[in-house]
């Protein structure tokens, strides 16, 4: 660490104010971030409506250099402010925060890196650390823990519906043919899924008799299996007794580490001294 | 309280009549307030629908302006018996009560104030006054308790929807594109909660392969997390054990507080004498 | 009961064959039963499709007299062998059965009365007595019980979605108008339902953006509500403990009174001797 | 036994390879099985979609040659390793395993007789052996109790979902008439069933007020009685208690059996040496 007493303060001051939400300022500077984050999707939003673009285009590019900018000043002082800014820098949040910031320079040089920009929604996550609400960050977890005890009935489920789909839609590929629009199977096993998940658009529907039959049965057994992953969480979470989880928002200024406990001197990761 | 103790006795009756449905007296009223909410919600219907319209368009008229003279000379009533008239004007039913009446008056001097009458929808609230049975309160009470209690859940829940649709609706307008319907990410963004939740009307549906490969993802996605809140209120109704609560529907005279105890003497709000 | 002995043998017999299914007797009779009314189901479909109709009419229409004929049979002697044959008349099974049989004789005088036959489908839930298991019966108790215990909360939740449609139906209807296809209220208010339960047709579908926004909202509070239905049933079905039920299938030949103690040696209704 | 003792032992290697997934062997040759299944479904696949299947007819068509070979070696393999063949033959993985390798061969003789494939999905459920994993095992053990558990309840409920399509679908035949689609019975059942469950096409919809009356009260039901599965999987699952399952894959050399304990010496269906 070749930084003089004074940097060191410096960095820390800024560490608390953007990796933090228990002070004033912490505070301020997630609910500037937010506001600023939904702005950038609400941009991106409207450049994508052709009659918006047209009409403002010069003013939406202008937002978006501003967004692009002020996210690139504070991906930056991440970067300094964090005594190891590789570990941020590949966390998920760093990715996300990078991945959010470059599309609009990338723009520059290429045609087409605007696919990047979907990715912004993902900073929404950064919500939680302002709510800064024991009980949302409770909830959630409660949430999180039910989904992952559930994790291995719901994938045994789910593949018994990649199953069920395949059978189905081969079968009904036969029963129906090119001329109903179940043009391939493909389409037919995606003409299952649409059905059995109860969405039925109706772009493609059964119209023989034997197919409206089998497409009957499909209903009813999507209507029953969706039985199955309801009953998985409900007993999970019926299980879950909402314990106390810490919800302090410190982070260690050396390894980015989160959710210490309240009385917490030293990171419970690197053992760095969190004050 | 400047009134002899004649009109205050006229008054006391009176609010006994309106504001609760304890007596014979005051269950009639209610009962005939219902009727006349139902038959105004029905001659707003009516009115909509051209064909009738142009054929009974006058006897329509006569019905809303009767039904309206009603609901005003109730709002006055209901000022006046009440000891404190500005707390029932800014309660929730008092507000109702007033958007209820005023759209024909103000359609008198402007043209399209009629948004407002589909808040006498709301007005229909007030059946569960009449009901007057425990059970339907009792009821009412764990539901609205149970939702209550998973509240926090259910915000992170819906929460998280957003997010997965501005960031999947964002992708589907990439691979879309504006020649499949996705012209834009609000629309695309709004196809994904279309699909999410099941609903599928069809009018915006993925053309592409790829597209409907993701499509698929989305609605098996859709179909897994419906169990999530299922799962949320479940467990909390099935932890409610449906405790007596109290249904007395008298009302302070003073105050219009509600929900006092059978054996109360005094409103537990103002300390005015209930009797 | 001015009978001789014989007579009231020959009638007891009877009585044992058509509304008991415990002995071998009494089973033939309602597997023929069975057979007879799902035939009869079968015809009345058939005559609906146009292109079969035209082929086998008079077959279909011979079909049809055959059922007609022994369905009449089967009122008589229902009527004959029971003691109080207007109590049995005038029974849910009784009218069933009177409205299953008469269509056909009123089509020789009316024509239109057609419609009764969509009853006979009712006649169907004769199967249960006929699978005569313990378990289907117990199963089937449990189911209604379950439901019945949840019957106010159902209602206090069928009403609230019933206000919510009103509300936003009326909503939608100012918002997207009749050039979008919501020509008047009654039918945003069936758009408002078709969303809200995420059936989703796509016949009405919303064309303005703040329609659609605000028929988002619909959706994913549709999505949200489903939870509470399930919420109830779950958690009375959790409560129920499967407790055995009787599943005697005697009737009292005075009065058909059923559900008879195994041991029960007279009617716990009517106080007739059973055997 | 007419086989010499090292012979024996060079079918008990291949038993142990094909039939068990304890040995690295035994998970490599799964491994290799599961990738070809997923392949001969991938080919199907490609084959029926036109634009693919005429630029690569031939790379296809030999693809599903190597394909259907090495399924019949294979299944070959699995004969003759088992001391009882015909057991195996007649039991589900042995049919699934014959129908998936014959349709190619009958291709060379009869037209039309592709349809078989659509039951190579089937073969997809050999995965869970490769998995090995006792939590996937135990997790769809536990899913299929819980439905094993329910299945009266839900036979009971699927029964009154049938019967009310049948009477609903019925009536709205009447209502709308051929003129609004519902053109006979089966259909309006049809339309029935795709309303009940949610699923919504839109191919078929009321047009008449009255029709839409009615198709929003089974609407609601629909969205009622889906609560029904739900609340008796989940108090089916609720009450499974996770309990330790046997995950062995070792499968008895002579009979085929499966789900051995961990230290049996002797199959518990024939009694066989299983060393």
């Amino acid at each position: 660490m070749s930084s003089n007493k004074k940097q060191q303060t410096w960095k820390e001051k800024l560490h608390t104010i953007i990796y933090e939400a228990d002070t004033p300022a912490g505070k301020l500077f997630d609910v500037v971030l937010l506001f600023f984050i939904i702005a950038s999707i609400i941009l991106v939003m409207l450049e994508s409506v052709n009659s918006i673009d047209t009409k403002y285009h010069d003013l939406l590019n202008i937002g978006e250099w501003i967004v692009t900018i002020l996210f690139t000043v504070e991906y930056i002082l991440r970067l300094i402010t964090v005594n190891k800014p590789l570990k941020y820098a590949f966390s998920f949040y760093g990715i996300i925060d990078l991945l959010s910031t470059i599309p609009k320079y990338l723009s520059l040089i290429f045609v087409g890196t605007h696919a990047l920009v979907a990715l912004r929604g993902l900073r929404l996550l950064r919500v939680f650390r302002i709510l800064k609400l024991g009980r949302y960050l409770g909830a959630s977890n409660t949430l999180v823990n039910a989904i992952k005890a559930s994790r291995v009935k719901i994938s045994v489920f789910l593949f018994a519906v990649v199953i069920i789909s395949i059978i189905l839609g081969t079968i009904m590929y036969m029963i129906e043919g090119e001329e109903n629009g179940f043009t391939n199977i493909p389409k037919s096993v995606y003409w299952c899924i649409v059905t059995l998940t109860t969405v039925g658009y109706g772009d493609i529907a059964p119209q023989t008799p034997l197919g409206q039959f089998i497409a009957s049965i499909v209903m009813v057994l999507g209507y029953g299996i969706i039985a199955v992953p309801t009953g998985i969480v409900t007993s999970e979470l019926a299980k879950s007794s909402d314990k106390k989880i810490d919800t302090n928002t410190q982070a260690c200024p050396n390894c980015t580490a989160e959710s210490h406990k309240d009385n917490a001197e030293f990171c419970y990761d690197c053992g760095h001294n969190l004050h």
